[in-house]
């Protein structure tokens, strides 16, 4: 079981805007590829099939606090945690820090509530489902002190 | 003065996903459309320069809510309302919309804190100040009651 | 018939980067903006289903020659072309220009083949199709003048 | 000196549009992250200053042409090749493969024309200039025959 993971990447030229900083907006793409990378972390993939119908998990509620900018070519850890685990929802919190060498230093906090649903097929609607138990029991909420150094405050 | 703006787009083919949907991160981009749309029409540009500095609005603190799909060549209603105004920050709700014909299908709501900063220079770091009177003068908070139909509760 | 369209954009300021100009691969998502809205000038839907099948336009070749950049709020206007049709492909042109009130300056020119398919279903294998009659019969070839004023060489 | 580099990413759930597959525009992104770790492999960076100028490589005229798709979590390599040196600019060949354990098929190959300028601020004028030499002395342009297998039709 696992509660938590780390995904780094570095920031591309197309995810900055005229004010030579990423664009807010590619915080929640970095999210979900943190999420993502967890799951295949897990050996699993958000958008599998089972039993013919598609398992997936679209998002409910979503938010993002900017303490620090991001620039071009920064080294970016996305710190991912299971915060919350009901039957049909998962809440992550995402913390995202610029790595320098040795150091790491918290430039911003989100998180993002996501709900296990089904398709009969590609396009069609989703019918909120419990999390099936091949995904539940790899999946645990993470201890409350993971996350959050002394100097930090919870988001 | 204005305290809410209307902003209606249609979604482009690039804005879906292979879930069919519009990706989440894109009702950040629909947002700041409609803010940036919000201050032209009361003649200002989100990145005016005054004095020699620039004068922007970087985001503190953004999130969205989902309660619905938008798909391609939906039209979209993005309803801006100036939610508080304090002397650095502005904070504006939005309501996402499905438009069909005469009729409007609440989808998404939304909200994006703003802080004032100046820049020396264009990639230059950001320093906060009071709202200018030139930008203040102009946007007013909402009633409590706009934007709040009895049907549909409050984020 | 038809073998032009003219689609008109604001930049926003989501398609800038740190540069402080549109980035490059924005200009292929407004190619295809203006695609999509010239098959809905017709009535048509770059997406549709017939006969239970989907039919769609997937590329085969894309290009862009740039001579001017593109700036935040910069009002774009993208003058769609046909340029070749075949039984399978149609060939458009795109040239984009700054428009400044009553003038229009051109800043860069885009070309796109694209090739009628069907799917069996929203995700699976294309397969390459002529293109049906429903479309085909709106559908004409530009006359070669159109699309190049004296002043402006062609790509 | 260079005139090659491998650069594979894994394709990103928000990369996929709802034909379920890579978004055209996405491959020159793709190309530019490719171009962008090679300058970051020969110790450069695209977006240097050097006497109080920034010296950057926008686009002259970028192309794509598609054989197969791309679709999530498929492994990329895409292939650069340097094609053309001149006084000014740069040309360069991308060859897209998807990655399956240890073979490769080719999927896409692109083009791209890059010219060397300076600005005098981040958001000023482009000037174009010769490639300065801490920048020209490691690249090299490939032999005819890299990236070129006899089954593969040279675009």
């Amino acid at each position: 079981m696992a509660y938590e993971f780390h995904y780094r990447k570095m920031v591309e030229f197309h995810e900055t805007d005229m004010a030579g900083i990423v664009h807010f907006s590619n915080y929640f793409r970095y999210m979900e590829s943190a999420e993502h990378a967890f799951y295949r972390s897990l050996g699993l993939t958000v958008h599998c099939t089972r039993d013919g119908k598609i398992v997936s998990f679209p998002r409910g509620k979503v938010e993002c606090r900017y303490s620090q900018v991001l620039r071009y070519e920064d080294l970016v850890d996305i710190h991912l945690l299971v915060r919350e685990k009901r039957k049909k929802v998962i809440r992550y919190e995402f913390i995202f820090s610029r790595v320098l060498g040795e150091q790491i230093e918290e430039v911003a906090r989100g998180a993002m509530t996501v709900i296990c649903v089904t398709q009969e097929n590609p396009h069609g609607p989703f019918k909120s489902i419990p999390i099936p138990d091949f995904i539940d029991r790899w999946i645990e909420i993470a201890p409350e002190e993971a996350g959050a150094p002394a100097s930090i405050q919870k988001t």
